[in-house]
């Protein structure tokens, strides 16, 4: 079992990675503040893995929450759901939330032990390669809003991550490939050896040779935990982990969520960003023609859904939290491996990038 | 205008006390992050207040929201309201909320801050007694569930805070007495020369007595603050200022939220502090007497009401937020000016006040 640090003084925790860890949930005993857990997870991960986790609990009073599976159910009324069962029990705020699943079920049972009783203890133990190497680090939770994606939420961090490489064995396909769409990210923006690496073993971890997810999977934190242990609440530097995530969020608003997979939509959003790069003369062509190449390999859209048109593009990006003052600010490419944040870029170039990186 | 300061490092704010200041919201312009502010007010407070603030706001793009009035809209709904018009805006990160109004506007103004983006500013601007000496000062943010009062929530700290006495006068006679539960808290914790002052002045803080008011809001805010600034969320001494709360809280959920004003189920649950102390020998006869003769001059109630028999009052407590490892905490009196967080006291005496202290 590996263990890295997210170094944030007194709220500082560890992330372990490993085969087989979650039969051995007594590693989190450290993390669990009083008698009381509640383990959240949803429909499609409890029948596999929630009787697993619950197992190796210490002798506590486990409850457990099953929520429906899918972006769609990311909202206050699911959020108000856990605060029933928790409220039912009655849970106190001695009380430790597990979220056992993916970004979906992390962000929203992340939030709700942001809010019980005004904060309790959360545990995060991620089943999909996404939540494992980008929303279960970090402490961003949250919910969606129709109007906008993870507009409601609170920065909350968990006592611990626990990630099991051996849960990504009974992921889709598709799900991996969106969890392969962020680990590309760090390469992005701040890993060019990284980034190199994935060029030469991406079809390794598209065959899910554990050696090669485990490596993914351990860099990709590392990079996370060196950005949040700078910048907690996204005053600066971590911003540059939403490359992608401008463009990808309004693809996810644009058609309505659950359409893409969040992953999908930063891929596209990833490629759109080297394009506008590449048209402001930022990133060299063959730069802009790795990242599209890479994306491409993973399995993963090069190009927006065609049903969304420059205005509606512009008019879905003026709600992202980035915006400042009424300037959209987006993360954009200096090289493979060097991001920066800017509203420094020209208005016809990004409607050009909107109307080409557009699929047919 | 009086000056205090809550003292909580980077995050310390002003607490600003004056007779007409409201009309002066220029002052508040250090507070205000970004060029977008949103006024958020209830329908009874916004036709008498919200113009005249509005007014002397700096040159801004000022948006306001006006909520139903009570108690019963304290609401998750309530809250997504807020959400729905500021994404409708659109407003950004950098827009500063104002709460307008008593308790229930500034807790759930200050929790739509909390959550909003992950957090953005919020002033409170109290025109209730009850708001302007306990609710808007310590940054106690958050909504009602069904099942419990205040469950969901956050801790957020305002910009500033904004104390009007002249909106004092147009306050209906019986929210002004519940203001004053609030305040006879302050001497009952932990300020005996304050609580005597209240017995010698109790006449004229009901006749609206201008300078009474403002010894009374002044004293009470820096009571408030001296305690949020040592334990700013709760771990320790601030679970004080909760005296007679968890028997109040069960008094509104029992008999449904906004049919007693928060005050007035405070001020029976003070008086059922009292004699549950002086049951089990904490309190001499003769002060739990001054305590419930005080509140009873203040025009407030000292019963429960009899429709909540003592096996439903035991139960609607377990709730509490301050219950840890299923051990209810109660606040008692030692004397008046004492009061201490306790789990030690015998269930029979408890029981016996719950039955004693209820209306026929």
């Amino acid at each position: 079992m590996k263990q890295l640090e997210v170094d944030l003084g007194y709220r500082s925790y560890p992330i372990l990675i490993g085969d087989g860890i979650l039969d051995q949930a007594d590693i989190l005993k450290p993390y669990i503040s009083g008698p009381q857990v509640m383990v959240v997870s949803n429909e499609t991960v409890a029948p596999i893995y929630l009787d697993r986790l619950v197992a190796g609990l210490p002798k506590l009073q486990v409850l457990t929450h099953v929520l429906p599976d899918g972006e769609e159910y990311k909202t206050l009324e699911t959020l108000n759901g856990i605060f029933d069962a928790l409220l039912a029990a009655p849970c106190d705020r001695g009380v430790t939330l597990i979220a056992l699943g993916g970004g979906v079920v992390g962000d929203i049972t992340g939030f709700a032990a942001a809010c019980y009783q005004r904060g309790v203890a959360y545990i995060q133990v991620p089943t999909t390669l996404l939540a494992q190497v980008d929303s279960s680090v970090g402490g961003k939770t949250g919910v969606n809003h129709r109007l906008g994606k993870n507009m409601i939420g609170a920065f909350h961090q968990p006592r611990c991550v626990l990630a099991d490489t051996g849960t990504l064995n009974t992921l889709e396909d598709r799900q991996l490939h969106a969890g392969i769409a962020e680990v590309i990210k760090y390469g992005l923006i701040r890993d060019p050896q990284f980034f190199t690496w994935l060029e030469e073993n991406i079809e390794a971890l598209l065959a899910r040779d554990p050696a090669a997810l485990q490596y993914a999977i351990e860099h990709s934190c590392r990079n996370k935990s060196e950005i949040v242990a700078q910048d907690e609440k996204e005053s600066g530097i971590r911003a540059l982990l939403n490359l992608g995530h401008t463009f990808g969020h309004a693809i996810e608003t644009g058609i309505g969520y659950g359409q893409w997979l969040h992953g999908e939509a930063v891929a596209a959003g990833m490629c759109m960003a080297a394009d506008l790069s590449q048209r402001i003369g930022w990133l060299a062509p063959e730069e802009a023609q790795r990242a599209r190449r890479l994306i491409e390999r993973a399995q993963l859209p090069v190009l927006a859904p065609g049903e969304i048109d420059a205005d509606r593009f512009l008019e879905l990006m003026s709600v992202d939290k980035k915006v400042q003052a009424g300037r959209l600010r987006l993360i954009l490419l200096k090289a493979i491996g060097e991001a920066v944040i800017t509203d420094d870029f020209d208005a016809t170039a990004l409607r050009d990038t909107l109307t080409a990186c557009r699929a047919a």
